[in-house]
């Protein structure tokens, strides 16, 4: 070998010794160096959302309805608080990490068995003509159960009142007045009879109270629960004759007797020796039209304005009291339902957020129903129970959503939200901590019209986007070029101002409220709904012995596609709240919508707020400021480094702590119930959402009042607490330091 | 070469070209591999402690303290709300991150000016003699400055009533008691006398007011303002004979006219409209012994038991009414206060934390005084502000806290804690969300006996921690063998249970009282005091125009160390919790501390509760758990994780949740200000804290009650409150899933 080749060759050899070398030493880093990990910057799988979907199924929906609503399943009844307690607590130990059942002991109320209530014309000598029917008349077999529970109004004092006839209308406040003070008919002493319709029927109570009615009859005229052009269950879905609708009186939420506490065990045995105020002092009870007709025909009196008019074949009269042959005769009352104590559950299932297990997405349907429930809630618990199997299988499949979902099944929501209500006291430091948002789905099909939605501004967008990525179950509307939920939905329910669907407020009348209007937890409250513009007071058969699983399957969701539909845009909703690492709320949305509240102020109130002392300049003011921060928090959004666990958190803390920030530490004026200042329950109707609560009550009927200088400064006084809680959600959306 | 030479070198130049491959290879890496970024895990820089203390002087102390008591500086007036705001605006502008002035504008009280408040006995013809003092007498030149406001009571009703005169001693309601029920002296249109001590001044008017009184007279006796072996003022620091204690009366908290509110701008405007509840409806004014001794002198009467005699030379006797010749004077009052809205200021300082900036640690000191306030509160505002700029001089090398600072220096704290309370109000939402611990500072150097400090249990541990790195100030206690703070505490104020020094709990009486009782933050008290055996009321000149710099530096403490010693402990306190990764709140403490509360209970009401159907059995079982909730989560944090944020996070809201979760969402019975189910100021005394005040609360003088029935009904509401808030905080320690 040459010199020259030995050196070729050595350096051939040390080139590959170095190239060999680079490699093991490349590769040769000990493990804890190699392997440290990258900074975890947990992001949402976005295959998550479609597969979700994909698993929901319409047959699963109809079976869990069928099997749900075989019985009748009342509030503190076996065949709710145990039966179906039992089957979602099972169903939940398979699909989700745990469940915890939370019983109360809280103040139902019943008929008496085997004597419940009833109505009747009783003459002069005693004699009791024109009964009315205890019990709605079975039209098919799947009626005829033992466990229905006869009409009645949960709360209504028991009582044998016999007196003059007086018809109320709907019995809302200016009925009263249009009486007392146009006609000058006086209801003092008079049994009421009312028609079902327009406001929360406790508040019809309430009214009938208030003006010294001493009985209170509530019926449904065909009117406001039948349509002329077509016929009455079972040809159609319309309220027959002999349907009467059950419903709760109480006013207020949670158990009568534990105002702001939670009955638990151990601690509010004590309590129940507390006297409870606010239930009614006089007997309510509901009949149908069968019998409204015998007694509304026979009144005496001047006929009625037309917008008091019903659809029965009748003159409708005020009264008081029964013309010609019957005008000695008096109407009476036999009311014997009374108070009972009773133990009701909630049932509450978790799945564990992986990175932020201590912020929770809630999604909530009750469990009890007046009778079989078919639409209320049960379409509802057939649709969570639904999703709560298709959550699980997302989580067999190694999914895990980064905050932690919360299911939950209310008792005694029928009685006024009693499950929520309790839960919410008991848990409110916690939920106040760690709840993001509060998503409700109470009767969850009630029509094939169109998904509805009420609820905070600041959901809107992912309310929307939620919608827009769910197919159209309606082929008649993907044939119009419909293909979305969102797309029907904003076609048929337009908002006013902008180009996107419209959202309501939120008043009460199911489970949000007490997470809303006690703790500020966003909320929403989902539902399909029919057509309403044909002028129904609910969907016909409400609360009635005809709200069945046939039903449904005939006239409501034949195919059940709908009830799929509304599972999607929950899951969905919740999926993206529970999985965005910054939370999807939308201060900008917020704050549109206070400035539209704002203007709708003006426009209502505003010349005579002004001519009174109040400056708008102030509120004004507070909501430009609360604009300016609400930019500023999404302009900071923008450019949020995710990777950052403690600014990612932060500014989630800030989104969360919006809706808290309108919670007054009072609650609004002589309303136990409700602490937000932004939008309320009506004070006259618990069903409608009044906007700036405490400063429009204020100013209800203040003409009439005798002291108008402390009225009006009654109003400032709230217009100064609403203008700083404004000015508070604004500082609270400013960065902490 | 040979074939076996080229092999050999071939080999050891391909292992050389191997090894210095290897060496190529190890290090090169791309830059972007080898410098991923460990995770953060911010830790404690365990030097700035030792630091910050060496930092802080005993002259600037001292000179700040002359500068900020150079003219009287009482609330509302511009040598407090226009000349200290600002020094301390811009001596925080250098040394913090950044400064917010809060306005308020709130109702105060003066008295009249060249004519104020004073007493005499008008004999017959109407002759006014023995009239009192209007000013205290200028003992050196430093008190004769034309901005001293003279004795007065501050939101006393004006008047001059004429009456006789009943000596009530302290005025508490047993004294009214003892008076009413078993000497049958009626207080009913007298004026009364009254001593200071023993309860706050405030609830004297109250019980005066309660008990008929038309006029309320409140002098220092001796006994509880001088000592036997000692001279006075100037030649000691105890109270001389014409030094007369100022103080508020009204016994809420904050703005009269804006319970639960902020009187800000903009807003609250429309607010001073409405009329305002509990400000005094009879007059009341301080004076001195030097006149006291002439009324209290001439009383006639029965002579008092000897728990009512004072340290003045004459016979103590309950009158009423005068003995002797002027058996037909009358005592008269001429009181001239009244009340002034005024603007007060708030300055707030803030160092921006570095991890988590939306979590904060309060320091807070009042800076406004009745006169010069060398003691109350300007001891502590001169300690605050070199804390401050001990603080400041870390940032600038570079240091700066995980968690952000927050200075307040509140004004208008005498006239009833305004400032602080208004700002509470103002910033609830925000504070309730962020606010880890509030530490209060008011008169921060009392005496030089020992550290005292009064506060939750849980912040216990961290104030022992923080005195155990704080050597002793005190030479003659190092040479006992005691070098710390806490050695020297422990030695002089030793706990009655364990082997630690005893924390009492919180009353109210300084800014602690909205945080804590309002929002449920965890908050301590600390001063240096003095020996509080020897049985003053206070310490001697508390509030009277003697409590001077040259008083302080005379007296109390002439080389400033425990003034610096203050500033250690409150810096190393705040620094603990702003920078430890978990939170130094101690909930096994908090539980020990519930644990003896219910054992106090039961010693001093348990078999009265028995006999009335209290079981303890639900107390004592909510204890349990409670006990087992604050053992686990301490288990949970030792195996923390503190690399992950979110977990760490966290914890460490729980840990912020346990106060929070005491709080009652409705005030405490007939007590607007107060909401903490475990401990509130005393119903009959403000300075007091009382453990379960509202079943406490709702026994007192419950035998008396021609309603037991009613009343224990409403202790065993009160009790189930109780026991419910004490599950809600052991659920809110408990892991959130």
């Amino acid at each position: 070998m040459s010199k020259s080749r030995i050196i070729v060759l050595t350096v051939i050899v040390s080139l590959l010794g170095i190239g060999l070398g680079v490699i093991i030493g490349y590769f040769g880093h000990p493990n804890q160096n190699l392997n440290i990990p990258a900074p975890v910057v947990p992001t949402e799988d976005p295959t998550i959302s479609q597969l979700l979907m994909n698993e929901l199924s319409a047959d699963n929906i109809k079976e869990n309805l069928r099997t749900l609503t075989q019985s009748p399943h009342i509030a503190g009844r076996d065949q709710d608080d145990v039966v179906l307690v039992d089957l979602i607590k099972q169903r939940w130990l398979n699909d989700l990490d745990s469940v915890v059942i939370h019983p109360y002991n809280v103040l139902l109320s019943y008929p008496k068995q085997n004597d419940s209530n009833y109505i009747s014309i009783k003459l002069d000598n005693g004699t009791e003509i024109d009964v009315s029917q205890r019990k709605e008349l079975v039209i098919d077999a799947e009626q005829n159960n033992p466990n229905v529970v006869d009409p009645f109004n949960a709360y209504s004092a028991a009582g044998e009142p016999e007196g003059d006839l007086v018809y109320v209308n709907y019995a809302r406040i200016e009925d009263f007045f249009h009486l007392n003070r146009t006609k000058m008919i006086s209801t003092v002493g008079k049994i009421c009879i009312s028609r079902y319709g327009a406001i929360f029927r406790g508040d019809k109570a309430v009214h009938a109270e208030l003006y010294g009615c001493i009985g209170l009859i509530i019926y449904s005229d065909p009117i406001d629960y039948t349509v002329p052009w077509s016929g009455v269950y079972p040809e159609d879905w319309y309220l027959p004759s002999t349907g009467a609708q059950r419903g709760t009186l109480w006013t207020d939420n949670g158990d009568p007797r534990t105002p702001n506490y939670p009955s638990i065990q151990y601690t509010f045995d004590l309590l129940l020796q507390q006297r409870y105020a606010h239930l009614p002092k006089i007997p309510v009870t509901p009949i149908g039209y069968i019998d409204a007709v015998k007694y509304l025909g026979k009144l005496a009196g001047e006929e009625v304005i037309d917008t008091w008019k019903g659809g029965m074949n009748i003159t409708y009269r005020y009264g008081p009291g029964f013309s010609a042959e019957h005008s000695n005769s008096k109407i009476k009352m036999s009311v014997k339902t009374t108070n009972q104590p009773a133990i009701i559950h909630n049932v509450i299932g978790y799945i564990r957020g992986k990175v932020e297990p201590d912020r929770y997405v809630l999604f909530g349907n009750h469990r009890d129903a007046w009778v079989f429930g078919a639409i209320d809630p049960t379409s509802g618990t057939a649709t969570m129970l639904e999703l709560t199997r298709a959550f699980g299988t997302m989580l067999k499949r190694g999914w895990r959503p980064r905050r932690t979902l919360v299911f939950c099944s209310w008792g005694a929501e029928e009685y006024g939200l009693i499950g929520s209500t309790e839960w919410v006291e008991e848990l409110q430091k916690e939920l106040q901590a760690r709840a993001i948002a509060y998503l409700n789905v109470d009767a969850a099909v009630q029509g094939n019209f169109s998904l509805a939605a009420n609820g905070v501004a600041s959901l809107n967008q992912v309310v929307f986007d939620s919608t827009k990525l769910v197919s159209n179950p309606n082929p008649a509307e993907v044939s119009e070029g419909r293909s979305t939920v969102y797309d029907t939905w904003k076609h048929r329910s337009p908002s006013s101002s902008e180009d996107v669907p419209s959202i309501g407020g939120l008043g009460s009348g199911s489970d949000y409220t007490a997470f809303l209007q006690v703790l500020g937890i966003a909320s929403v409250d989902l539902r399909h709904t029919y057509d309403r513009s044909i002028g129904l007071a609910s969907y016909p058969v409400y609360h009635s012995v005809y709200e069945t699983f046939s039903l449904v399957e005939k006239f409501v969701d034949p195919g059940f596609q709908y009830h799929v539909s509304v599972s999607r845009v929950w899951g969905e909703i919740g999926r993206k709240l529970a999985d965005s690492p910054v939370l999807p709320l939308d201060c900008r949305l917020y704050a549109q919508d206070l400035a539209k509240k704002r203007d709708d102020l003006i426009t209502y109130y505003g010349s005579d707020m002004e001519k009174n002392g109040v400056d708008f300049a102030q509120l004004n003011e507070s909501i430009r400021i609360f604009i300016q921060s609400a930019n500023e928090i999404h302009q900071r959004i923008q450019s949020i480094d995710i990777s950052n666990a403690y600014e990612t958190r932060a500014i989630n803390d800030q989104l969360m702590l919006l809706e808290r920030s309108f919670i007054d530490q009072n609650p609004l004026p002589g309303r136990v119930a409700y602490r937000h200042v932004v939008s309320a329950p009506s004070q006259h109707n618990s069903y409608g959402s009044t906007a700036f609560p405490a400063v429009v009550d204020a100013m209800f009927d203040i003409d009439a009042d005798p002291d108008p200088v402390g009225r009006w400064n009654e109003v400032k006084k709230q217009y100064s607490i609403l203008v700083f809680h404004i000015l508070s959600a604004a500082a609270a959306l400013k960065p902490a330091v």
